[in-house]
């Protein structure tokens, strides 16, 4: 048996408890959970089949109860001695998506995000959309690309038009982009014809995960009017591994922002889903941006309920995204389109002015959020860019 | 031993033979293929347990050499005898969703779709938008609301504002429309990283089927700008049962009209893939429109080439749509939007004046092409509207 160690100020400690897909070199992929440095092999410490599986789908689905019961059974283990089979250094395995997409759904959720990309993108028209203070605007995205943190990110092709050239040309994206965001994991499913109530938010969802949305931004902006942006961001979405569940973000919870105009009767919220979450984006190593999640609009709980308020059915799997975290400083801007105003103000990173990505950059992001004792980690999602496959094509 | 019947003119000949998932009351769902009115049970009647599945993608991931092998075969058997315990009549099962389907997308490439509904948002405007003629407008639906024909359509609710009111309000859609289109689904997948060329379509798509996007079109105005529809459409949408094999298509196959400009290399065809399936919308068993897809702008081979050119996977179990089949008469629209021009021209339906879809209608939408032998059927996909459900909200 072992006694886990859980080192002082460990983002991963008895309050966190996030929840992961992961193999010891060579083996098969099972759940697991993070504390401190070690990841906990559930399928043998609970003796449970439901996870020995490659993906907390099955798990999810169980419902709220047991996500309760597990989360106590796990903290009552670790406090006392876990069999040796069951623990592992996070550094010694493999850590792979932590569930099976079934649909993926991303919002645009930040006030400053919005309105500084209709700014860039829409120069002589209003930067808020007439809907964008009424409903939480979001469109599908493509499921079957979503990645796992580590994932290399291959630069996509495409035709792409500048808007001082004549006709488009097929090539490398020249603006390739990052979005830090917050993704929602649905746990427990609900009905085709059945609307879920912004109350019953922690009920269906059951924990969340970093997000980069990469963007291909000459991509988009040409191929985006009017269905909404398709080939600049489908070719790949990648989360953390790490699914911080919802029980573990109580203590995070604030009100959203002041909504005005007040939002129609199905998107109030009785009690808030704000979440006081600090992100950090890193580029290469350097710290260019911390956006901060308690500025965004709209809550997830509200997401949740406009996305089902027509009646389409979710599903254990179901991932959505908040959408690019802004705040309102330069700072905290969480898309390079952003932080270098279209390319035209460019960030210093190791001393070099850069504006897009290009190849061989790393973007990390992570996050930290108040826990019932001390901060709690998300841990991270990275990706590196590698070149245009070209030869591929 | 039971011989087959194909009744004289049947649109399910030997030319044809579309899969599909099937069970005779209460027994579990299984692949059979359709015969005249008959559906053959293909785990028994092949004895292959890649068929005892509650759908087609793990035949379908067998890849092309495999498609060609099984239909043959088929094709053998059927002309000799049948064990008794493979057959069943057409009338005597149950038709479930054909493929788990992956991710689903739906274009935009019928040129008098995307003219028709430019002047009806966006009347001030040029009705096609400058990156139209040059890549296939397209955009990520929901796969998890992908429902099988014959399911009820609930009237979605949702937030709404009509262009003479000053704020939306909440509530039942007032403009329930259909989209007839035709729907392709990938069977072998291609890789993250690697595009897939428009010579390599028929090695990578399975077969199609008939399409109904049912569109809230009050939803869809107020909600689509800038990320394109959502709750518009991801209430619902409707396939046909039978997957017709691409093996089926090949007397079905036209150049599309001519393309000015001329598109980019990696859209451009060697052989055409344009498809000439005739299709008719039925509304409460009145044929209103006979749209022609031989029409439409842009080959399914050209969709997919345009889906991966920037290195997005593709799925076993992918779903990709037409966009709603228009051809340049009237009576060729296959959206109800385009067919009564906004509701300002409504259509007589069975003696009545009608506009968008109300509480009991139903909708059946029928597609043949030419076959090897005579005209093959897709078959139907069908649909009727129930009142919306506020008692679950």
């Amino acid at each position: 048996m072992t006694t886990i160690d859980i080192p002082e100020g460990s983002l991963f400690g008895l309050d966190n408890l996030p929840y992961g897909v992961f193999s010891p070199r060579g083996s098969a992929p099972r759940v697991g959970v993070r504390v401190g440095d070690s990841v906990v092999d559930l399928a043998v410490a609970l003796d449970d089949d439901v996870f020995a599986r490659s993906s907390l789908n099955a798990f999810m689905a169980q419902g709220y109860d047991r996500w309760v019961e597990v989360r106590a059974r796990i903290a009552e283990l670790v406090r006392g001695d876990v069999p040796d089979a069951a623990v592992f250094g996070v550094s010694e395995v493999d850590l792979h998506l932590p569930v099976d997409v079934a649909d993926y759904v991303d919002f645009y959720a930040s006030e400053h995000h919005a309105s500084n990309l209709g700014r860039l993108f829409r120069p002589d028209a209003e930067p808020l959309m007439p809907n964008w203070k009424h409903l939480p605007v979001g469109y599908h995205g493509r499921a079957g690309t979503v990645v796992v943190s580590g994932t290399d990110i291959v630069r996509p092709c495409g035709q792409r038009k500048a808007p001082d050239e004549a006709v488009p040309t097929y090539g490398e994206c020249r603006r390739l982009d990052i979005e830090a965001e917050l993704g929602f994991i649905v746990g427990v499913p609900s009905e085709l014809g059945t609307a879920v109530s912004t109350e019953d938010f922690s009920r269906h969802v059951f924990g969340a995960v970093l997000v980069n949305d990469w963007s291909a931004r000459d991509i988009q902006a040409w191929e985006y009017v009017p269905l909404g942006p398709f080939l600049g961001k489908s070719f790949a979405t990648s989360i953390s591994p790490w699914v911080v569940p919802l029980l573990a973000l109580e203590s995070a919870r604030v009100p959203t922002p002041e909504q005005s105009p007040t939002p129609l009767p199905y998107l109030r919220e009785s009690e808030p889903w704000g979440l006081d979450i600090a992100l950090s984006v890193e580029w290469n190593g350097q710290e260019v941006s911390r956006p901060p999640y308690r500025e965004m609009y709209w809550s997830p709980a509200q997401m949740l309920a406009h996305m089902t308020v027509n009646g389409a059915s979710s599903r254990t799997g179901d991932l959505y995204a908040s959408g690019t975290i802004s705040g309102p400083e330069k700072d905290q801007r969480g898309a390079f389109i952003e932080l270098t105003w279209g390319g035209k103000e460019p960030v210093t990173v190791n001393g070099e002015e850069r504006t897009f990505l290009q190849d061989g950059d790393e973007v990390v992001i992570s996050a930290t959020a108040p826990g019932a004792e001390g901060r709690i980690g998300f841990g991270e999602v990275r990706g590196r860019i590698l070149p245009a496959t070209e030869a591929k094509r």
